[in-house]
């Protein structure tokens, strides 16, 4: 079964379009509690409420050893039927990127990965041939800097169009094995709106509710497709760190529960 | 000592501005050999040869734990005064970029780190904030991908040009600290002329001679500052696997100091 298959299946299991991202911050970690245990805690918590789980490598790798060993012990821990996407936003030429495909979908054997498309469709393609594999593509991201290069406005084939949408459009074209989600960021929902319009069966992968600002009910609005699906809206923040205290876990749970609650609604459910 | 004045240093010292990639591919490792002796030996040989090492993250995270740690005794063996630059391609929103940054610079000690700007500011601030590490942005990269999106030509405060430049027109903007440099592929060496045209001062990492098709007589003259520094022209593939035989350390050697003396005789030395 192909990645977007096994989203939909978990998605109308537990009735939900949320995905929690697994990012232990040393930071913001409850007092006292090692990150596996964390982790654990939080998907014994959320599973019932999730689509799907998104760790970022970054906060694994900072770990150094320690952390990809967590990564590791954590994507095992997660219940088979619950889809993982593993947000690498990698982008390298041919022969590497291959190598970064190999770590993510068969050494890690994660559902899915972000990837950048700056260095464009070589570095991008290793990842496709995996066909029961998801890719997402960065296309409009969540964070402020979004805009330094992406709503950058440029002709591409005699049309006057944004670097985002040039992003979106050249996914759509690459998508021969309908292995391609895009990465839009819920802080841009007139974007969201654009290229739902444009790409009616595209999923979207959804970051930047919560503690990066975006609103929740604008992004399903903008973002869902015609069967009220298309849509995978990651939390991670808001979610993990609901409490600081030793109810963290029950906290999440809350937290997770609300939010697939709220998107349902929103979603007319 | 900021990491481009050791990188001048190691220059200097060894009469090179060879950079050598430390990617050890199981595909094309000599036969009978773990990955680690095969560091340490290709270090050993080329070590009076470089300015720099850059080990790609893609090669150690295809070993997962394993890899993780074949790159940590790697990194621990290089000579100190020998450069490490980190090709990992890095690029998320801040507080993500921040955990990335921790993991390159002060988990793995690396000297520099290769980041991507499709994300913008916010995604390479926290590497710069490392004020004695070298961020290398990718700008114009050495694979036939690059076209998909760097050289689309756009407009930008009424200006035409194409977005690799505008990429090295932020990078030049966002350089307070002195510590950025420019990925440029040597198979683009129009390319790397306008830019060292408009960057005078702006130290370029330059992927893409040898396997990948680059001249390197075109790239030294085109990347060259007029002190006759300023570009570090990294090779993997033709130095690595020169041989694939049981001589591969003594291959290794000729042909890095082949390529130091060929860039020297280049740039008029």
């Amino acid at each position: 079964m192909g990645f977007f298959a096994e989203i939909d299946e978990a998605a109308r299991k537990n009735n939900s379009l949320l995905c929690v991202g697994l990012d232990p911050d040393p930071d913001l970690l409850p007092q006292g509690i090692n990150p596996l245990d964390f982790n654990k805690a939080v998907i014994d918590a959320t599973s019932n409420f999730v689509c799907a789980y998104k760790p970022n490598l970054a906060f694994y790798e900072a770990g150094g050893l320690a952390g990809w060993e967590l990564l590791e012990k954590t994507l095992d821990y997660i219940p088979k039927g619950i889809p993982v996407i593993a947000d690498a936003k990698r982008g390298d030429i041919g022969n590497t990127a291959k190598a970064y495909a190999s770590a993510i979908f068969t050494g890690l054997g994660a559902g899915a990965a972000t990837v950048n498309p700056y260095l464009g469709f070589d570095s991008i393609e290793p990842f496709l041939d995996y066909k029961d594999k998801g890719v997402f593509i960065l296309c409009r991201t969540s964070n402020p800097g979004a805009s330094d290069f992406q709503s950058l406005r440029l002709t591409s084939d005699g049309r006057e169009l944004a670097l985002y949408q040039l992003v979106a459009k050249k996914s759509n074209e690459w998508n021969k094995n309908g292995n391609i989600g895009l990465v839009v960021g819920a802080t841009f929902p007139e974007e969201l709106k654009v290229l739902r319009q444009a790409y009616p069966d595209m999923p979207f992968l959804i970051p930047g509710v919560g503690a990066q600002g975006g609103d929740l009910k604008t992004a399903v609005a903008c973002g869902i497709n015609k069967d009220g699906f298309g849509i995978i809206i990651n939390s991670s923040r808001q979610v993990l760190y609901a409490s600081r205290g030793r109810d963290f876990a029950r906290a999440a749970s809350s937290s997770a529960l609300k939010l697939r609650d709220d998107i349902n609604m929103f979603r007319g459910l």
